[in-house]
């Protein structure tokens, strides 16, 4: 096993694999390409990348944006057309702040991303969870998820979801559902919130088309992120959505005075973008994800005892492992940490705490590790089960 | 008059002096301290400048702003008592957040900032405007306000209020009014937000205490920024408050999954604080912006007609001009425009419509423009007056 990875947003604990941190590897951030663009950045744009900036965004990276958006997935944008944001995560606050009201009903997957949870949660609305299954959101309990609240008088208002490499669960949605999703959307005027933070990393082919890209006038917020394609650290976004959408979350206060995006990560950005080595940069990374995908389903497959499933997604970061029928992910995790290896219990992504499943994180870790930690998640699984059995 | 700044937030028309725009002169924004600063962030700490990092910023950040607070203000801070923020909008964003609930009473100053009436204003609260005077926000009518709004049945939850160098009104909270406010919020449980933005451009000595140094356990929370100091396009900034309301606003779901501090432009800002250099930055700022004030308030007295008032302040960005009676800067602005010069109409600070202001920036020109846009505006204060009488 080679050594862990330098540090990261979470503290590691020494000799431990821990699977629970979603985070990209440190070795693959493009320190030396973050570097070339600040400087030709400083001293291109000049002081202008120091200043306040258009509260939309530099024009040169809203129009990089724009292009690679309609060169890669036929949606005609222009600069115009794209808000730089502070990241998914501002973006989805701003999308609460600005697209709901109090006592409004937002519906997310069942599981879901446990922080956009917490971002949605820290709005006064009341959150709905809809189940999910192997081809993603289930859109027909969705349907009626909506209907029931119609008719309780309490407006179904928006969905949080993120039909492209699920973070939890590790699938995309089917295309049939994407349809089934987005004519639901138009009828019942429900506000998708689409997070499409992974689209970049596909292992397979291109991803799935975006529900922004398959129905332009459909009521779809997408957000687009450099902070698994680059650098989380640059906190850098956008959203995509259409006009009248675009200009209600235009007109945020925090945005009008400046307050989200920094002008100084977006004209690096702009500059790397320039610069022309962001394809081959993602291209890489879409190589050094996969191979860390297989080697960890690789080994957990061989490893893992009977009556355990193991949903290994075409892109991100993700792996969602379901444990043998009666075991918890809580259950496990103590057993797990005593032979130190760690995870994410599935009740933390989980509107109606269900934890019979657990996310293992691949991006964090080379490929001997991963296939130690699966080796480890193994022993503790079989003898969770025994000391159960 | 020498030529305009090279470019700003806003679109400057060609000829005009544009004294709306509250923002620094391109000329003054520290380009190559930056440029130094974000080569020793990214040789120094590598991937960690690019990785999520803590939620609440990186450790070298926060301590030196402890650090400065500590030696600046005798409030013996820690880095663990200190949160580093996405600028103050997003700080001010976060606290209407985590800090208000639907219906509760936010008192904001009359007048105040308009883009922080803005942000308030996109949360479902009441907002209520407490009037100034030359010794800044008349405490004993806010006293009466939260009286009234308690007995209403409507909780008086949080004062927003820049008491030292206010934006627009140019004046600062005096002495005895900062700790009779002290006693009101303590005794009455009413968190004041102190935006603090200007702290470091003191034109006479230092600044006033900030009410959260002159009282470490009062509720209020201090939103403290590196945009007049360093640069707007950093975004950066920080919040220091009490352990009970830093712990809930470190709890916003936004700042959990890193959304609100780009982490690249918070490790710049430490390498330039470390640099050691900072401290001689903002004395330059201070010896500029002094002086443009100087030139602004010296052409405005020497060619205004008599029944105006204006009142320059002792640091930060404004001045405040109250218009002769009768005459509401409104009816002046498109009369101004035709003399090639252009303000912010009072009505956009006051929650009352309150016209008969005006607002002056005098940061982002040269004292030659400053003077030439003075008389400009004397002449049509004139033109406007005559045209009434």
């Amino acid at each position: 096993m080679t050594g862990p990875p330098a540090f990261t947003q979470n503290t590691l604990r020494e000799g431990f694999v821990e699977f629970a941190f979603g985070e990209p590897d440190p070795a693959l951030l493009p320190v030396g390409l973050v570097h070339e663009a600040a400087e030709r950045a400083l001293l291109g744009a000049g002081p202008a990348a120091l200043a306040y900036g258009s509260s939309e965004g530099p024009e040169a990276l809203r129009a990089a944006i724009a292009a690679r958006t309609a060169a890669r997935e036929c949606l005609p944008l222009a600069a115009g057309d794209v808000l730089v944001s502070g990241g998914n995560s501002q973006a989805l606050g701003q999308a609460m702040t600005m697209l709901t009201e109090p006592g409004d009903v937002v519906f997310v997957e069942c599981p879901t991303y446990n922080l956009a949870l917490g971002i949605i949660a820290d709005h006064p609305v009341d959150i709905v969870g809809v189940p999910m299954d192997g081809e993603g959101l289930d859109v027909a309990a969705l349907e009626a998820a909506v209907r029931a609240s119609n008719a309780s008088g309490r407006r179904a208002r928006l969905l949080y979801t993120i039909p492209t490499f699920h973070n939890p669960a590790g699938v995309s949605l089917s295309r049939p559902r994407r349809r089934r999703l987005l004519e639901l959307a138009c009828r019942e005027d429900l506000i998708v919130v689409e997070d499409d933070v992974y689209r970049e990393l596909a292992f397979e082919g291109e991803a799935p088309p975006a529900l922004r890209a398959m129905d332009p006038a459909a009521p779809v917020v997408r957000l687009g992120s450099f902070s698994k394609s680059l650098a989380p650290g640059l906190r850098l976004g956008w959203v995509d959505a259409p006009p009248a959408l675009r200009k209600r979350l235009a007109s945020f206060g925090v945005l009008e005075s400046g307050g989200c995006v920094s002008q100084f990560s977006a004209h690096v950005v702009a500059a790397l973008l320039d610069a022309g080595a962001f394809g081959a940069h993602v291209a890489a990374l879409r190589l050094a994800y996969a191979s860390r995908r297989d080697a960890l389903s690789g080994a957990l497959r061989e490893h893992l005892p009977a009556g355990c499933s193991v949903t290994a997604p075409d892109g991100g970061f993700f792996l969602w492992l379901t444990l043998p029928s009666g075991l918890t992910a809580s259950e496990l995790l103590p057993v797990a940490e005593r032979h130190r290896v760690a995870f994410a219990a599935g009740r933390r992504f989980c509107t109606d705490g269900d934890d019979h499943s657990l996310r293992l994180a691949f991006s964090l870790y080379d490929e001997p590790s991963l296939a130690e930690g699966a080796r480890r998640l193994a022993t503790a699984v079989a003898e969770a089960t025994a000391g159960r059995s």
